[in-house]
C-alpha cells in the first residue's frame, strides 16, 4: 500500500496508541560454538511470551540480499522505501546532530584525518581523537572559516571521535537562504590509506559551483590544520541535500513522538517530521521520558543501540546481555497498556559477521488481534514460521494501524 | 501473471473442470476461552481431509493490513486486483439486484431515511422497514418519477430493509442509451443523525449535468414521500458507473457459471462476465443448481454467505456449525469430481472481532498435481506452513488453472 493509498483508509477516530520498539541489529546468527543465535541464546521470557501472544514473522527491510545503513533501514521502517526516497548520510547526520536544514542547504560527512606533507593520507581517523578534541578542532575551523566566497556560510557539528558534518549554505544579499548548492558531488574520501584524497568533482555540470565552494573550504582547512599532528587535513562524503516527504504523522494519522539517545535515530525520525522528544542519556531515560510523555501523543518509536553496538564489536556475551537487559524493561513497557505493540529491529547485525546483514529481522506485533502462536519463541529461527511471513519493511506500518483498528475497509 | 500474460499461456484444449467454493468471511481468530479459532473448534473431517491431500497455504486477498469490503474481495479472488479496478459500490448493488447496466448509466446505493420538518437526518435507516415495506415505496416512487428532465430515465430497484439502488440512464429521443452520466458526484448521506443530507456536488465541471439530474430526483421524493412517518427522504451514495473489463471466460479461457444465494455476489460474477445461474435460495439449493448445470460449464464460483454473517454477528457457535454444514455437503461436491477443487474465502470475519478483518484466508487447492500435506489441518495455523505459502489473491487463478493442466509452459 502506498502513503496515498493508507490515508484514504485511515479511521475518523483513531486513539489507539501504538509503541514500537526498536532494537538496532537485532537479528543474529549462530555461535558456532553453540549452534545458537545470540537471541537463541539470550534468556528472554518476555519476549518469548509476546511472541506467543502476538502475531509473528521477519521483516526485510530493504530487499533480498540487501544490507541496509542506519539511515535506509529506519526510513523503510518508517514506510518511506529507500528506493524511492533517497536521502544522504550528510543529512542524516546533519538531522542527527539537531542541525535545522534549510531547502537547498549542502551537507557532508566529514573525518579528520592525518595527512602527511605530500598530503597523502596516513590516517583516515586522525588517530580516533576524543569528543573533547574533535570539538577543539571544529572550534578552531569554524573560527577560521565562517563564510566562503559568494555568501556560502559554513557550519561545522562536531560528531564523535573522528567524526563531524559540514553544511554549506547559500545566502543572499540579505542574508537570507538564496539558492541551491547542488550535491552531485563524489566523496574526497579515498577509502584507503596511503592515496591523495580524491579531488572535488562534480557529478553533473549543475555542480559546478558546489565542487568550487566546497574545494574553497578544503584549501582553507588544511591551511588552518597545518599545525595539528594528527588532524591535519579533512575528508568530506556522503554530500546531500534535504528533500521532501509527506510527514510520518500525515501518512498515517498519527501524532508520532521519537525517542532515542543517538543523535542518527533522532536525526531520522524529525527528517520524517516525527516530534523528538529530549536527548535522553541511555535506555533507562528513554523509558522514563516515554513514561512522562505517555498521554501526549498516539504512537511512539523507541530506539535501542546497544543491541547494534554490541553485534559490530562482536562480541556475542554482550549482545546477549543487551537483549536480556531489553527482556527485563518488556513489562515497563506492558504496563503503559499500548494497543499494538510491535518490537523488531532495523537490520541484522550478527556478531560473527561484526557488520549489518541483509538477514530478515525477527519481528512481532502484539494486540487483541494478533493471531497467537503458542509454539513460537522470540528468534530468528522460530518467527520464520509465524503467521506475518517474512514481509517487507515497508509494510510494517499498515500492519500495525490495522491491529490498532485505525484503518477502515477497503470498500464497502 | 497479469491477464495478458495468462492467456498467452492458456492450453489449447481446456477440459478439466475448476470448482471454486467460497466461505464468505472464512477465517477467523481465536475464542479467548478456548483459545482455538471457529475452524479449530469445528468438527470438520472432511476439509481437514481435503487440507492432507490439497495443496494449501493462505490468500492475501488485497493488500497487508488492507481489511477488504465483499466486492473488492471477489474481484481480487477472481483476479481483478482493486488498486487496479475500481468499481462503485452503486454499480456493485445494481448488478447484485440482477439490473443490466449500459455503458453511461449512473448508480448510487440509496437508504431511506426519515427526515425532520427541517430537512434534518433523524434516522437514517427510516426505522429499518421490512423488505416488503421497502417494495411498496419503491413502487410508490417508481411510478411518481419514472423519467426526468432531458429524457433520464430512472430506475429503483428494492434492497434489504433501509437499502435500495437507484439508477439514471440518459436516453436519445429514439429511446436508445445515449449518453454519459458522469459518475463523479460525492455523496448526499452525511453518514451521521441530527445533520442535514450534503447537497449534490459535482466533483469536476463534466459532472454538472449528473449533479442536476440527481437533485431533481431527490426534490421529487422527497414530494412523493412527505406524507411518509418513517421514509420521508432519501441519502445518496457510491455514485458510479460500469467500467470496462476483460471478461473472466476470456482471461482465463474457461467457461464460467457463478452461484449464489446472495445478490450481491452474482452482481460481482456478471461484471467480470461469468453466467449467474439461477437465484438459489439456500446453500442446498446451490447445490442442487451446481449438480443440475454441471455439464454446462468448466468452472463454477459457488458461494456461501452464512460464514460471514455468523462472523458479523460474533456468534462463534453459529460459525462453528456453519463450518460444519459446508463441511457435511464436501463428499457431495467431490461426487462431482472436478480436477481441481478450491476452498477458499474471499476475507476473514473473525467473531471476536464482528468485522471483516485482513488475516489471511486458508486456501486449499486439491488436484491430482497437489503436493499433499499429511499433517494439515483446515485451519489458519495450520495453513500458515503450506506448501502454497500467503500468496495474493489475484495469483488464485493461475494457480487454479495450473493445477487442472489447462496452462502451457512457460518458453519452450
Amino acid at each position: 500500500m502506498t502513503h496515498p493509498e493508507i490515508r484514504q483508509l485511515l479511521a475518523p477516530d483513531p486513539r489507539r496508541k501504538i509503541l514500537l520498539l526498536v532494537l538496532d541489529g537485532l537479528g543474529g546468527l549462530p555461535d558456532p560454538a553453540t549452534g545458537r543465535t545470540e537471541l537463541e541464546s539470550a534468556k528472554i521470557p518476555n519476549l518469548d511470551r509476546l511472541a506467543r501472544e502476538a502475531s509473528g514473522g521477519r521483516m526485510q527491510t530493504i530487499d533480498h540480499g540487501v544490507t541496509p545503513g542506519s539511515g535506509p533501514a529506519h526510513l523503510a521502517l518508517f514506510g518511506y522505501h529507500p528506493y524511492e526516497v533517497e536521502i544522504g548520510r550528510g543529512v542524516l547526520e546533519a538531522l542527527g546532530s539537531g542541525f535545522e536544514l534549510a531547502p537547498g542547504d549542502l551537507a557532508a560527512r566529514a573525518n579528520y584525518a592525518t595527512l602527511d606533507a605530500e598530503g597523502v593520507v596516513r590516517d583516515r581517523r586522525a588517530g580516533r581523537p576524543t569528543d573533547q578534541e574533535n570539538r577543539r578542532l571544529c572550534d578552531k575551523l569554524q573560527s577560521g572559516i565562517r563564510d566562503l566566497a559568494g555568501g556560502v556560510e559554513v557550519f561545522l557539528l562536531p560528531g564523535k571521535e573522528h567524526r563531524f558534518t559540514v553544511v554549506f549554505r547559500q545566502k543572499s544579499a540579505s542574508g537570507s537562504v538564496a539558492g541551491e548548492l547542488d550535491p552531485h558531488l563524489d566523496d574526497t574520501d579515498p577509502q584507503r590509506e596511503g592515496e591523495l584524497p580524491v579531488d572535488v568533482r562534480p557529478g553533473r555540470p549543475q555542480a559546478n559551483r558546489s565542487a568550487a565552494v566546497v574545494q574553497e573550504f578544503l584549501d582553507a582547512a588544511r591551511q588552518i590544520l597545518r599545525d595539528e599532528k594528527a588532524a591535519s587535513g579533512v575528508l568530506l562524503r556522503g554530500f546531500s541535500g534535504p528533500i521532501e516527504l509527506t510527514s510520518f504523522n500525515e501518512c498515517y494519522g498519527v501524532r508520532a513522538g521519537a525517542i532515542a539517545a543517538y543523535p542518527m535515530y533522532r536525526g531520522v525520525a524529525r527528517l520524517v517530521g516525527m516530534e523528538v522528544l529530549g536527548e535522553p542519556a541511555s535506555f533507562e531515560e528513554e523509558l522514563e521520558l516515554l513514561e512522562s510523555r505517555y498521554e501526549d501523543y498516539d504512537f511512539f518509536f523507541i530506539h535501542f543501540k546497544a543491541t547494534d553496538s554490541a553485534g559490530h564489536s562482536g562480541d556475542f556475551a554482550a549482545k546477549v546481555r543487551e537483549l536480556e537487559t531489553v527482556d527485563s524493561n518488556i513489562p515497563r513497557l506492558e504496563a503503559l497498556n499500548p494497543e499494538v505493540f510491535v518490537v523488531t529491529g532495523d537490520h541484522s547485525t550478527p556478531c560473527v559477521h561484526k557488520e549489518h546483514s541483509w538477514h530478515p529481522v525477527p519481528t512481532i506485533i502484539r494486540s487483541p488481534l494478533s493471531l497467537p502462536q503458542p509454539d513460537a519463541k522470540f528468534t530468528e529461527r522460530s518467527l520464520m514460521h509465524g503467521d506475518l511471513g517474512t514481509f517487507p519493511a515497508v509494510q510494517l506500518m499498515p500492519l500495525a494501524l490495522a491491529h490498532a483498528s485505525r484503518l477502515k475497509k477497503f470498500g464497502a
